[in-house]
């Protein structure tokens, strides 16, 4: 059985979480062997990266240029480190946020220069896609609240307003519409046992081998 | 009077650090308003990216990739944070290595990939040049030496092979050549008040309008 990436993508709140954690529970039982990642933050050096990043600005703001720079470095170090070897190896990688989340929230939601974006993820990546995305959708609304419910503080990206989580939420959007048979759209609205059964049947219809 | 970008570059031990020291003191006898500063590590982001990228590897090396993005994440902060808005004052800026040094030392040193080298240069400076670069030319073996008497302990740079920093003077040896209205070669084998005083010369010729 060769290795897959799936991505798990979806505005604040989306669920992302619990469902990988309960995709990745199925996934064992079913005998497959799996790894459980994210980006930011997936290697040590992008830990160091993702707190850069994500916690509270300093007093300098970092530049966007920078910031997409960044993103980039965090990201070319986890497919090098973590994604190549794990495919290589055979394992199903669950990872939350990938390219399109670059695209969603800098390009879309912060409105930062997309063709710089596409060719810093090109850089990042040389080209590796997920094999399936899996798109939460959930009311930016929605969404916001639970993560405020969850009350483990909000950071950076968080703390932005409803209106650039619209952007994120549009974004999202235009790519499931462009690459159709890489990013499935999931209603995150329903209840988690509910969406996981979702994810699960989507699964077994996009990997075929499965057990 | 208009700001000026003087950069300086050259092979470790090659005496950039006093010469800027000197320089530094000239420009201000002068008049002038002078900030020195390097990179990487010339903002509070970059030195927390200098860390990553000079001290001692961790148990997983940064990718080659990484590395270079993370030199263009460090490189596009300090042109938005420093370099722009002090040329924007009318300062002169001595700066301590800038994109030559990702050319001659990544590129020609490590051997990675030159265009896409290049490529993140122009992006992270967005084809902001030097307006003029000193370049100090010592034998590789005479600035290791004076790095080992100074007995500070070696980076993870200084600690590649001489074969390695060999390629690093002669990737500058070409940019000069190719560049010879940016980049000026000063022998920096001289006693350290003669090389002060070409490169007063070469900023009184090349910076007209010194006072």
């Amino acid at each position: 059985m060769g290795g897959k990436l799936i991505v798990f993508e979806g505005v604040e709140g989306c669920g992302k979480t619990s469902q990988m954690q309960l995709c990745s529970e199925w996934l064992e039982n079913l005998g497959v062997s799996v790894v459980v990642t994210r980006e930011p933050g997936g290697t040590e050096l992008g830990s160091h990266l993702r707190r850069l990043l994500l916690e509270k600005a300093e007093d300098k703001p970092v530049a966007e240029v920078t910031e997409l720079l960044l993103y980039a470095a965090d990201r070319s170090q986890h497919i090098e480190q973590e994604l190549k070897p794990n495919l290589a190896a055979g394992k199903y990688i669950l990872c939350d946020r990938y390219t399109d989340s670059t695209i969603a929230y800098q390009g879309y939601g912060r409105g930062l220069n997309m063709s710089l974006i596409n060719q810093l993820n090109y850089i990042a990546t040389g080209g590796l896609e997920s094999d399936l995305t899996i798109w939460l959708d959930v009311d930016v609304e929605v969404g916001l609240s639970r993560k405020l419910l969850d009350n483990v503080g909000l950071d950076r990206i968080e703390q932005e307003t409803i209106a650039f989580h619209r952007r994120v939420q549009q974004g999202y959007a235009h790519l499931a519409a462009s690459h159709p048979s890489r990013i499935v759209r999931v209603d995150g609205s329903l209840s988690q046992e509910a969406v996981q059964q979702v994810i699960q049947e989507i699964l077994r219809v996009h990997l075929k081998e499965l057990p």
